[in-house]
């Protein structure tokens, strides 16, 4: 194998790929990285089994070729190298030549047939969509998925694809998460992606208006980004039937700006940390919500200004659930459905019907 | 007491009294942060004993007084709060309120007469230097201290003043680092400042003109800078004659442009790393450095071009300390002066004579 390069385009197609080697597997192999030169130009490959990424670029390939070396390692060696043509050759006792300027690197390599093969998925893609809406997506409901393993379905992203609305759900046991967008397909799709896998693509994903292309196996998702392709497994198991958790009616409504209730209820969760989590009481008034929440350091009392529809009521929460969702919202002002203190709080935009959230209440001794 | 201020003039005082706040006390009160209400203006002080720092706004006084609350806490809800006027005043019950807007905080607070008294220190100042001059010479020693406490004194950066020279020195035992300034004062100080409370000096000094008025008692450094006080213990015994550590004479002297040379070390330091050290070896030439190094992984090999004086040398380092120097230095050209591959390695400035680090090398089976 003999490549030229530039160092940025190297550097770019290196980082991309790196992002499926996790250093965490006990497989020496995995902790490579693949070089396929041919044809002009080189594939570049990470995986660690699950989760597979592939990206190419054009290069002068005067001999064509394959090896794995390690990702780490070549990553830091080609970033700290002057931007330049770097020359990349096969070399004597299984190493590899990298050649910048006066600096030359004689690297281990190992042998590309231990490299575990790509799942074969055929191209043709179920539906395609606008990076920055994917991105948009993944980053509205990821949040929401369990870190923890006891329930692994869980830990992944329901995409569904049913009456031309493309859905992402995540949920965790205490709040839920649904963006959806209108598609022009008409499968029909119901699989769970690991969030793992997610982060990955919302890394890799730019926030322009070039189409990802997906492509559903039934235990592969294909992810097809410009020259990327990005492979994953799916988890197994049926995901929960979200829609029979999201009440449809609701006895009140507020309406409330969504920035002046984060920086009150972040407020208010400065006081009654515990770890991760923090109480605070809501207090729905005719034209006010107060919140409230105590702890041995002492007390806090916020209050912001709402519309209300309904009869007040007190509800408890875990700010963290509430914090996240709003944080992720995009419009100035929301709505809040709310029934009762033991029922669940449904949170929309108010202008735009594209995103449900919804969070189960803290239920008090005094309530 | 009762202050009203404006947030941000309040933040920004609680950040620099809070950096003396390690945390990490079992004294209460030392996680505390004292208010001192009086004439007009507010005094915030932390503490962790060894190192205490005061700093003084202006504030509307309406009723004078003192207390200590939690300072990881206090600082957090104020830097949460609008950009408006806080009102902070004692409650009942061993509180104070802190209200903006519609914000109403309540914080349980500590006994400010169990806070430690700060060490009077009589401030006929002893000498002057630009914040910005002392912040250099900070950070272009303090990485040189010993990480280890099995030598306390080594943990600190001897601050020296003698013939109209002011000199900052620090070594581990591997390395020395000089930066000295000349200083229009006749005094004589021989003093050894701990380096976590440089590291804080630091952070806190700015990269302006005005001055920092340095006093020096037999057990403590007071540093005033504007409104602030760093009051912190010195460190105890006897620095190293450190002048007797550096060569005066040397054999071969090599010029070489900083930047080139940093990063080659930094190239062929990735091959050879282990943990935080990485060896190389110096093939000094009569045009040129070679740098290689090699581990299982591979081998690298750099070259750099020099001016050498002298007779080619083999030398090898560990390249975190070539490294750490090479980076905090600022002229584009700098000397080496060498003996042998087991003398020390002095490096200069080209111009400038301002700083001086030594490195001692690492003595090969094969040299």
């Amino acid at each position: 194998m003999k490549i030229t390069c530039e160092k940025n385009i190297l550097q770019d197609a290196i980082s991309i790929a790196q992002k499926a080697v996790t250093g965490k597997s006990t497989m020496q192999i995995l902790q490579g990285i693949l070089i396929n030169a041919k044809n002009n130009s080189v594939i570049f490959t990470g995986s660690d089994i699950d989760l597979s990424i592939e990206t190419k670029i054009k290069a002068d390939v005067s001999e064509e070729g394959s090896i794995v070396v390690d990702a780490k390692l070549f990553g830091e060696i080609i970033r700290k190298l002057p931007n330049d043509i770097i020359e990349i050759s096969t070399g004597n006792d299984n190493t590899i030549e990298i050649i910048c300027q006066k600096s030359r690197f004689s690297l281990v390599h190992m042998n590309p047939s231990d490299f575990p093969e790509l799942t074969n998925i055929n191209e043709n893609s179920m539906f395609s969509i606008p990076e920055k809406i994917l991105k948009s997506m993944i980053k509205s409901t990821i949040f929401a998925t369990a870190q923890e393993e006891t329930r692994p379905i869980l830990t992944g992203v329901l995409f569904e694809i049913k009456d031309k609305k493309f859905n992402l759900v995540a949920l965790d046991g205490y709040r839920l998460a649904v963006r959806s967008e209108y598609i022009d397909s008409d499968n029909s799709i119901n699989a769970v992606i690991p969030g793992k896998t997610l982060n990955e693509v919302a890394k890799i994903l730019e926030d322009g208006d070039s189409n990802v292309n997906i492509t559903f196996t039934p235990n592969h998702i294909l992810f097809s980004i410009g020259e990327t392709k990005i492979i994953s497994r799916l988890l197994e198991g049926e995901f929960i039937r979200y829609n029979s958790i999201i009440p449809e009616e609701y006895n009140l409504k507020v309406t409330v700006k969504r920035t002046e209730l984060l920086n009150c209820i972040e407020r208010a969760s400065l006081m009654g940390k515990e770890g991760n989590t923090s109480l605070i009481k809501l207090n729905i008034e005719e034209e006010n919500m107060i919140i409230t929440s105590n702890s041995q350091l002492g007390m806090v009392r916020e209050e912001v200004s709402i519309i209300l529809q309904g009869q007040p009521l007190q509800i408890a929460f875990n700010s963290k659930y509430l914090i996240d969702a709003l944080k992720i919202m995009e419009e100035e002002e929301i709505v809040m459905e709310l029934s009762s203190s033991v029922s669940p709080c449904v949170i929309k935009n108010k202008e735009q019907d594209n995103c449900t959230y919804l969070v189960l209440p803290v239920r008090l001794l005094n309530n």
